[in-house]
């Protein structure tokens, strides 16, 4: 373990804590303590309270942007305390460390996991006995600490089958034909609904999305179209997405994450 | 004074400027100056303005979880610009920077103080006349920058006697016999009372938590009673606490800061 | 280009896209994965949308607090993906980058421009086919992190014409003997309207504010006058500023950015 290295690990930290308590701030001193080299970058900390689903298409979309050998804490934890595993996976030489309930799922399906630890090995706890509340502080954050100082993630517990790690409730899109059915995996603070349809799947192809039987109209900005008129559209975040233009598709349309949409190509 | 030691100097703040404004990054800005090794974690600047007790209450919490030599500068201020004294405080082999109005009470009944100063050597400030309305940039910002680089804190002013420091409004409990009378320091978002009894004052034995002669159930979580029921708990914070579950304890008992709670053994 | 240099040099992040999304922590992935070594402070991310003014008065008071070589990127961008320029400026030997829509215009009034580039080299972009909607990931934070890592600006681009550069909708004081016409540039949150008359302009001098003919009284501070009456005084930005005490002047004047303001000396 090198802490005198000239380029500091990234560590990202991503949780629903919010930032008027100082939960997040305790979370770096526990790691700035055991290394104060690191390079700490906050993701958000403003997913709404336990909902997994947000977590993990946030961590999913930033997920490519950090270099190799970061760390990524997220900590949307509704089982703290309970028997669910904490996790060190490693995937494409970068670290994910944080509760098994789905919220690396995203990553996951895009990038194969390398090995997957339980963390049960308290010697790089905050102390042998973590609380039954706060895991972030006591287990996942010094955990992250060592991991981007160098210690070999097998250290951290007992290996397990990457097949057993959880997923999250999100189906994924099925194509039949000229045909695919999916969902909407995520909607934003604006009501746009971004569905599970990935932006390549339509390249250089004419398609026609319809929900409940409705053909929206296709665009290439929210401003193709008329104001509080439909459109869909390619997000910035690389799913197919439907929106309203100066408006919220998700009171327009009555429709909630996990409804269906069907793209006729 | 050696800004280029391997590893940076820790610096926290606690404000309550928000984050709309540039004000915490103009202090950022200013002790980057100074010293562009350093270390900064923002502990929270959502304190509700002006609220020393709320400060007092953050501080405590989160000081024990950072490293030695660390910085905590607090800028809960009603009394800029009037006599208040400004502060560098070593305790714990620590630093705290911030004006004398009860705010490190909290840390300092805890820790014990090793040396104050008053910050009177304007050799360390950003300008020999400061504004009246903003001390977190002139002085506290720039002193807390020199001593995490390396100055010595008698240099900062004159040295003051211990006892002459603010103490925040906030008695300590009472105990007697197998009864002890504390109250309520802190009410957290979620409106849970977190009393001035620590965890430890409790541990091994049986206790019965009374409001106003209301014995209140206790349990280990907040779902160890039925939603919308009160119970007392040990928070994670490592106080006595009196929560609703999925409710809140200060509506439901009309209750505020300063409040009594009383204890059986 | 020397990324093991011991100071590391600041980027500072100004932009409307708030805390809650991962579009902040994403620009900060693509600067680390170009340079970990970077020390990036927030100035704010709660600019209101598209608000170039607020933007730009920001910019300008947070501006003087920086150290020489830091890197200012600022992400408020109406235009993007319209053929408005994307710019790199050299400043007091600093860097401004970020879109030619007037944004940066506050700072160059107070300093001016040495070297102004428009950002035409995809060498240095995230990559060479940027989004249509998202240059603050694709294009300002990778041109960001370059020209902190010691890239030269020139290198970036076009060297354009200083005159060229889009100005801010916000008009100059006027002054003609002992009259002086201003306006607000900025009303904050508390409803303080904050004009465009710098404080060394009335230093040592006595002076007397109008608002449509009605006089305001002046003051040092906000409580020089009675709770609910309004006070003209020197603001902590070092601006002309009016004020009601413990309440709104936006609201009691009904006053809005651009409006005039009278100063007779």
């Amino acid at each position: 373990m090198d802490i005198t290295k000239k380029s500091p690990s990234i560590i990202t930290l991503l949780t629903d804590f919010g930032t008027q308590d100082v939960y997040v701030g305790i979370m770096k001193g526990v790691m700035a303590t055991i290394n104060p080299n690191l390079n700490i970058i906050d993701l958000t900390h403003a997913i709404p309270p336990q909902n997994i689903l947000a977590a993990r298409f946030a961590l999913m979309n930033a997920f490519p942007y950090f270099p190799d050998h970061s760390v990524h804490v997220a900590v949307i934890d509704p089982g703290v305390g309970s028997a669910r595993k904490g996790l060190a996976i490693k995937v494409n030489n970068s670290f994910l460390v944080g509760p098994d309930n789905g919220l690396f799922s995203g990553i996951l399906e895009q990038n194969p996991a390398q090995i997957a630890v339980e963390l049960t090995n308290s010697q790089y706890w905050l102390n042998p006995n973590p609380s039954n509340t706060f895991h972030g502080r006591d287990i996942f954050a010094p955990v992250a600490a060592h991991l981007a100082s160098g210690v070999d993630i097998e250290h951290l517990g007992t290996k397990i089958d990457m097949k057993s790690l959880k997923k999250a409730n999100i189906s994924s899109y099925q194509q039949s034909g000229k045909e695919i059915i999916g969902s909407i995996q995520y909607i934003d603070v604006f009501g746009n609904l971004i569905t599970n349809i990935p932006a390549n799947l339509l390249k250089n192809k004419s398609w026609q999305v319809f929900i409940d039987n409705l053909l929206i109209p296709t665009g290439k900005t929210y401003s193709s179209v008329k104001k509080g008129e439909l459109v869909a559209l390619i997000g910035s975040h690389g799913w197919l997405e439907i929106a309203v233009n100066s408006g919220s598709a998700k009171i327009q349309l009555q429709k909630n994450c996990s409804d269906q949409i069907r793209i006729q190509l």
